[in-house]
């Protein structure tokens, strides 16, 4: 399955200190972010630099999570944000402008950090990304520039693992749609509900073991799954049954779990001929990347039956979701939202300001990405 | 909290010989009913009765079971149902008429066995029930007449504690809410959908940690919560903290499981004082039965927001539930399902005709319920 072509970048590997093993919240929900730092320095200190010494850190369009809690999210006193999507001049010209003054760029999943944006920028050492996945940076070209790059670490493993889970025991149980049922007043005027499906006992096929893929797993051994993989190449920490060929592991499993990273080698990974070989009693989850499933050969399936059911995070073309879906009980869907919890993005502004600085005071990196030559096919 | 009045009844011991360590679905979803015999004798084997000879199992109503797989669903070639439910005559004379040939009793949630039922039955020697709660038994007769009574054992054991998990992720990551927001089309027009809340770190109090509580931790565990709980008293095996009162419990969690059986003790166990103790960041979540929180405290602290939500399988007065909940994206529902599956059905069948064939044959029950003194107050 994964045979192809070079050159290919190697799984994610951090030193992240945030252990998911960690208890993160230790009282009770509310967030805590009394670490947040004025962008102001303050006047009676005047031993720090002012703030127009400080070092840029481009960003091309705002995270996720600048837009939820505001542009002071990830703020420093050790640097400042350059905010293209501020300037009224095209990208190109904007990078051109400030060519000498950028050595970091900021990133997320809805700006491409392409080869292109990567020329323009001479001075570039950078690139911290706030999200799980890598497929919008042109990782071979920051190999070949000796361009560094620091990802979100495992820090949004627990929450997409969490998620799998509660996707597939929806779709397993009919949760949401049982919902739907008491809520819109039809228990009493209808009354039985359709039965469900046992999880215990299932045979859940994980499509990339990595940091997600792990998680998940140890979550569904606690509910008495049984639990095999395909991956790059088998996992010698694991002792779940490897797949090589991602088809038969479809064909031997009642729920297929797609965790694993949108490479060239994944995209339309899960075809017809491994929908088919999942058949008509199985599950899909994806929480990973959309394009890794055939969206339209999946959305046949689904309408046509020749599939159980289905729980997506992400899709195709995101925020567009086949209307076709919208009806299904079967199907269970979520914004693209899997790793979207309060926890986790405070996590995130710890380990983002923590790359930036660290990068800006010669430091190592938390969650530096080893970039070699082996495709990046990991959860 | 636990103190109190005589005679309880304790909690249900089991011999059940279906583990749920086994997988009961070595294979795919479709339920297998195969066991199925028919009601009616085959005429070329002589040596067996005729069904006229066999003894009579007493029905007042009929359980889910039967409405949603068919009066077949128990059969046997050992006894034969005595249906109330299908005569014009009331209760008390159709009892009446058949009180010399009624030595057992199929029963169901739905249905009470009352102390004036059980005394129109001076053979009645046998009571089985296909629900996992005994509330609807008058277990003190029971002892008094020296009436056995068969539970569903640990059957529904997984199954609740699966809805549990789905219930508890579903309103910390706002599920069946994401769920909704995409399938009504507002991610491309809405945009950001609410943050969840993380399960890791969360700190879980589970009220009953008999057989579905500790399923409940098992699997919480695997996400990285921290589980404490209250019982009537301390269990030796488990190393979990342990509160004897409810409302200590309350105040120490994220989130509060109801898992316990209902009794006259546990009847509004969770009233205003435990709600307020649970405070404004707490989410509770009931797959016991509904009586054991005040329903209307409950909806009031929902509506006000002095708790963060509810994940609800079971109300008080079922089917009806309260109609303030049904706009409430921080609240989950399902119509009493927590155990609803095609393969707790199919170990409930096995179950039900073996404890009645056990009986008839005068070997020993497969999950007889201990009928002593104290309460019952287990999950």
């Amino acid at each position: 399955m994964c045979a192809g072509r070079s050159p290919y970048i190697k799984p994610t590997t951090t030193s992240c200190q945030q252990s998911d093993a960690n208890p993160r919240v230790s009282t009770r929900f509310t967030p805590n972010f009394a670490g947040l730092k004025p962008t102001t320095m303050a006047p009676e200190n005047p031993s720090l630099p002012s703030e127009n010494d400080l070092p840029y850190v481009l960003i091309l369009k705002p995270p996720p999570s600048f837009v939820i809690f505001g542009e002071h999210f990830f703020n420093s006193t050790k640097f400042r944000f350059l905010k293209a999507y501020e300037s009224p001049l095209p990208l190109a010209h904007f990078l051109l402008a400030h060519a000498q003054s950028v050595q970091a760029i900021l990133s997320s999943g809805g700006a491409p950090v392409t080869a292109d944006t990567i020329r323009l920028m001479p001075l570039l050492r950078l690139v911290v990304t706030t999200s799980q996945g890598l497929n919008h940076i042109d990782l071979s070209e920051c190999r070949r520039r000796g361009i560094v790059v620091a990802s979100a670490g495992t820090i949004y493993s627990a929450d997409c693992a969490d998620s799998v889970v509660a996707l597939l025991i929806d779709v397993l149980r009919k949760v949401s749609a049982a919902d739907r049922f008491v809520k819109q007043g039809l228990w009493s005027s209808q009354g039985e509900f359709p039965l469900g499906s046992k999880l215990g006992g299932k045979r859940v096929g994980i499509v990339g073991l990595g940091s997600i893929g792990s998680e998940v797993a140890k979550r569904l051994e606690a509910f008495g799954c049984s639990i095999s993989y395909n991956s790059r190449k088998k996992k010698p920490f694991f002792s779940y049954p490897f797949y090589p060929n991602v088809r038969e592991l479809a064909a031997n499993c009642d729920a297929l779990i797609i965790c694993c990273a949108l490479t060239d080698e994944t995209h339309h990974l899960i075809n017809k001929e491994v929908l088919s070989a999942l058949g008509k009693d199985g599950v899909i989850i994806n929480i990973a990347r959309g394009p890794i499933i055939d969206e339209k050969e999946l959305v046949r399936c689904l309408v046509e039956g020749e599939i159980r059911g289905a729980g997506l995070d992400v899709f195709e073309h995101e925020p567009d979701v086949p209307n076709e879906l919208f009806a299904l009980d079967n199907v269970v869907m979520s914004p693209h939202n899997a790793v979207f919890t309060w926890e986790s993005f405070e996590d995130l502004r710890k380990l983002v300001v923590g790359n930036l600085e660290a990068f800006f005071s010669n430091e190592p990196l938390l969650t530096p990405v080893v970039l070699d030559d082996q495709p990046h096919f990991s959860g």
